[in-house]
């Protein structure tokens, strides 16, 4: 009987427990085929009686170790108890463990507390063979004879061969003395042939983001994240923003293929990166998988961009995309596969698709809302019953972009602020420096970076604070009265802006107009967020996820004191992290998710923000800043709300309206 | 009730004659899908009574010619009493035929008379289609929409895409404003999409022998031949024979790479050829069937054909393959596919498998035994029962070369010689010239050629002739004491040789050596074929069946007399001509015929020469020519065949033996 799974059998005495288990199908990994190579196939005996299977395991049930199994314990080690499923047999009733490292399927333990678990089942698997020898008795090619040993040892059958394996198969069959591991993908095609046994494999899930493009190298065998690397998207010089980058296309004929070239080459040069962290070859990469925005998706796939910069926003393809790594000039080995993720719309990309893999919302019954915040943000809202998705045109304000003092999250920017409630004067931190600016030392300490700018999250403080501390009303006006109360309030033209720091070199102050983009950007992204939930029909969510850089960075508290989400529970709400590249990484891990995320993907119903009527309407409500009424009772909860003004602002009643109705 | 099929159904009045035909499987084309633009799917009404159906079918029953047809008419031309299927509404009982011409499995008309005929069914089809226009409500991408026209115009499911076909499918779908023809290979990939209406897409077979690479261009739609052209093969500068370019690339590290450029650039040189005599760009090519010996085979593939130069003679791969053209770096359209044949064993290869495909011994009840002679014999015998092949080392002699006065088949080459009973006296004809050389004229007409030398087909008559006259025995010695009777036998050394021409220029002369070449060729050409015979078990054979350029040529009396091949009825010993390049055009016009050849491969009993001790025994006893005896009882029927020497050579008596046995 094997534990944990339960399983058990009659087999005749000096049958391996390898092929027990095979028998029975019980989940024990392989990758030599039993020759006590690869040491997968561990199991440790339980001794003793087990009433209930009317089984008595004893110790001289199972053959003593013999000398294959000493020869690797003497190479590799052998934990005290463990033996080599393949090289003990079976004399009697046993009780056999299959610990949780021998499964194949067994999990990867994730480092953050994740929403799912990833089960290892990597499309490329490694398969140690013995072929035959040719003689002229069998005039059989040497693919034949491999793919007979493949189906033999391994039980697959209908394997097609890529040709660049077939033209070193000679060599390497002879250099391996009839011994080779072959690289299977997906069941279905011989990918790789190396001589004699060889145990590990690599693959590359990367997540081309418009900013940055960032690569993880994953062992395929353990799932281990073995070295990670990101840089700058090299487009960046054609276009700050996606837009702009599409613009280019259309004003350079032949631009898409430019950036097609740079984005390619970077994924090149973090491959040699992350390889050369972790010791091996850009050759020892068989798979990848690619997430990205749409813009980002066509221009890495050599898709023209062009169709996603104007209505009805039609991408190429939405399909997912099985390429081989040649096909996007990709210097890894010759065999290695992609694969891209699907696209759900036209602005909501593989990225998103991404996101949704990771974070599931489709297995809980709690309705879940998803936001990843780039130059569009990307909502998805639902959970296992329905799921639905939008893009909304945030514009890039929440990532410091059309902000007076704005900048990219870098030393130097503001990403923390705390205004006192009396007195108005603020205090913040810069990036890169854990002391606050009222701190002793922070002059010191910020030295070298300066105090340079303010970046998005920065930004979102900033106002919520500006806006609790009753210096910007709930119209987002900022109140030149309060002036009389701070010299922090100066006048800018005919409105006024808050000083948030003044130095010799600069002064960072929140403008007016700061505000109003930060509150259009904000009422995008809220509108985007109630069409979801009025067409789930649902008035508020159970857990919002807020995915990305922006929503890594972002204090979640002040992403709804601003009013950027709905109401909801605060420990509800919380950054998924780097959640499109942990998606891309489940991608690779385990390839039945990439069918799992194909079929979710087809059934989210797409929603069109720019064609919904309501969506103006939720558009022109979302511009106020909430207030202490029934809207956000869970916020009003925990953050002390100004009261509402009276005669309340023009959004309140309609939507208290709308959820009494 | 449709004609020929006699497939009948009832549908709603007004249902198109397509749409009927369709729905009960009719075998009728259409390129437009209903759209009276490619004339495919014309049929004819018969009119009258048809009493064992109980229709009646009147011209009512049928709508009138409307404005689409009329359209077509007048631009393309429709035969009186012709309609088109899909602008014709059934508006009553019909009887319609469908004329050979429009049925989408039509055969096709062969030049010559041939064994099999050639069914279409072309493994890329192209199919007409409106794709629906994006817009904000259908945020699916470009792809999902074509493909969904492909499922709701054709059935077509399940359909995987080109990266290249992507790449350029935006502009392609927006220049033909939606309408669109798409190539589908397989049914299971677009590799081509084109704006608008597109009826003709083409296929390459290519033979790649040792010594000429031929190439024929098939329009896929009718399945003609529109051009054909024939190069030397390049690799020739790195040796005359298959072995000798093994060995080159045994003494040159990389040699097979030059060899695997020089060959694939003849393909592409090929490709421009026949296009350009064709009036198409070689993008206009979709599909490639490729067939070649083993060692051809691989060096084209990029496989190192070392292997093959010794034994085991271990292929690298025999089965089938099926590959992008590109990866053979063929320069035809991006999506272009190529089907190569599958190898039998390592001395018989595709080409032997394109034979077997063309002469398709495995439908009938007569034992065949096809012969395809080149540096090797490949050489096949069976029926539908059971078909075995082996490979017999001729070695270049009946090419002509290792012979005296060799020279291969070209304009001044001796091709043909009969020589006179009692004066011993020769006369011959040469190629590129009609007239015998006793004629008059002769002199004239060869003065630009002259008469260089002798090809394989006039070596084996000029011995076969001198056998029949008594200058060679049957052990092949040229008799010394025949020079007492004429001048053309002249001693050579320790032995004889006979003169065919002399001229001031040259002597052409048939030497003892030369006779021994031959021998040795022939007695291991018919060695294999006993071989074969004594495996079936058969003492004669029904059919023989010469393939190739040297079966082409020859006079199979001629090589009946030497005893190239066994007995057999004269009449039924015949050229099958290119059969190899036959054998390919059937492969690329009917893609069942691929999985025929490799199911049929699969049975084909390989029989190693070099390792069947009988082989050495008939190589023995074939070494002498045959005489009158119980032995060629069909030739010595129309050939006066020498009597039987007193005290007859030493195989005669066993060979009697065995057949008694």
């Amino acid at each position: 009987m094997f534990t944990p799974s339960g399983r058990r059998g009659r087999f005749p005495i000096g049958t391996s427990v390898l092929g027990a288990a095979r028998r029975l199908g019980v989940d024990l990994d392989s990758v030599c085929g039993g020759r006590a190579i690869c040491g997968r196939c561990q199991v440790q005996q339980s001794v003793g009686d087990f009433p209930k299977h009317g089984v008595r395991s004893e110790l001289a049930h199972l053959s003593a170790p013999g000398e294959p199994e000493h020869r690797y314990a003497a190479r590799r080690g052998l934990d005290s108890g463990r033996r080599l499923a393949c090289s003990t047999l079976i004399l009697g009733d046993v009780v056999v463990d299959v610990p949780p490292d021998s499964q194949v399927h067994r999990q990867v333990v994730r480092k953050r507390a994740e929403v799912r678990a990833i089960e290892l089942e990597p499309a490329v698997r490694l398969h140690h063979v013995e072929v035959r020898e040719p003689d002229m008795h069998d005039p059989r090619g040497d693919l034949a004879r491999l793919t007979d040993a493949l189906r033999e040892e391994w039980g697959l059958t209908e394997l097609a061969c890529d040709l660049a394996v077939l033209t070193g198969l000679q060599r390497t069959l002879r250099a391996g003395a009839w011994r080779v591991t072959v690289a299977v993908h997906d069941g279905r095609e011989i990918v790789a042939v190396w001589p004699g046994f060889r145990e590990r494999v690599h693959g590359l899930a990367v997540d081309v983001g418009s900013t940055t493009i960032a690569a993880h190298l994953c062992d395929l065998g353990s799932g281990e994240v073995v070295a990670s690397a990101g840089m700058m998207n090299p487009q960046i010089r054609f276009g700050d923003d996606l837009m702009s980058r599409v613009s280019y296309v259309m004003m350079h004929p032949g631009g898409d293929g430019e950036m097609t070239r740079a984005v390619r080459e970077s994924i090149n040069d973090l491959a040699v990166e992350v390889a050369r962290e972790a010791g091996i070859e850009c050759s020892d990469i068989l798979d990848v998988v690619l997430v990205g925005n749409p813009v980002m998706h066509h221009l890495l796939l050599g898709l023209d961009p062009t169709e996603l910069g104007g209505a009805p926003f039609a991408l190429a393809v939405d399909a997912a995309l099985r390429l081989r790594a040649s096909e996007l000039d990709l210097r890894l080995h010759p065999g290695a596969r992609v694969y891209v993720l699907p696209c759900i719309a036209g602005h909501v990309g593989a990225d998103c698709a991404a996101v949704v893999l990771s974070e599931a919302p489709y297995q809980g019954d709690a309705v879940s809302l998803l936001v990843d915040v780039g130059t569009n943000a990307e909502i998805v809202l639902g959970n296992r019953e329905r799921l639905l998705a939008c893009s909304s045109p945030t514009g890039p304000a929440f990532e410091g972009a059309q902000i007076t003092a704005g900048q990219r999250a870098a030393p130097g920017a503001i990403e923390r602020v705390r205004i006192d409630r009396q007195s108005l004067e603020p205090r913040f931190k810069v990036i890169g420096c854990d002391l606050w600016s009222d701190a002793p030392g922070f002059a010191e300490a910020t030295a070298t970076s300066g105090v340079t700018g303010i970046c998005g999250s920065g930004v979102i403080e900033a106002i919520a604070e500006m806006f609790l501390a009753g210096i910007v009303d709930r119209d987002g006006v900022v109140d030149g009265a309060v002036a009389t109360r701070s010299a922090r309030v100066v006048p800018d033209g005919r409105t006024f802006g808050y000083v948030l720091h003044a130095s010799p070199d600069r002064t960072i102050a929140i403008t007016q107009a700061d505000v109003r983009a930060i509150q259009l950007a904000k009422a995008a992204l809220h509108a985007g967020v109630r069409l979801l939930m009025d067409e789930l029909g649902v008035d508020h969510v159970d857990r919002i996820r807020l995915a990305g850089a922006f929503g890594s960075h972002i204090d979640v508290k002040y992403a709804m004191v601003l009013g950027l989400v709905p109401d909801c529970a605060l420990e509800h709400v919380t950054s998924a992290g780097n959640a499109a590249g942990t998606g891309a990484r489940i991608a690779l891990l385990d390839r039945r998710a990439r069918g799992e995320i194909e079929a979710v993907v087809r059934r989210i119903q797409k929603v069109e923000t720019a064609v919904e009527p309501r969506f103006q309407a939720h558009f022109v409500e979302a511009m106020a800043i909430p207030h202490r009424t029934a809207e956000y009772p869970r916020l009003a909860a925990v953050v002390d709300l100004p009261p509402p003004p009276t005669g309340a602002g023009p959004g309140a009643p309609r939507r208290r309206r709308r959820r009494a109705g």
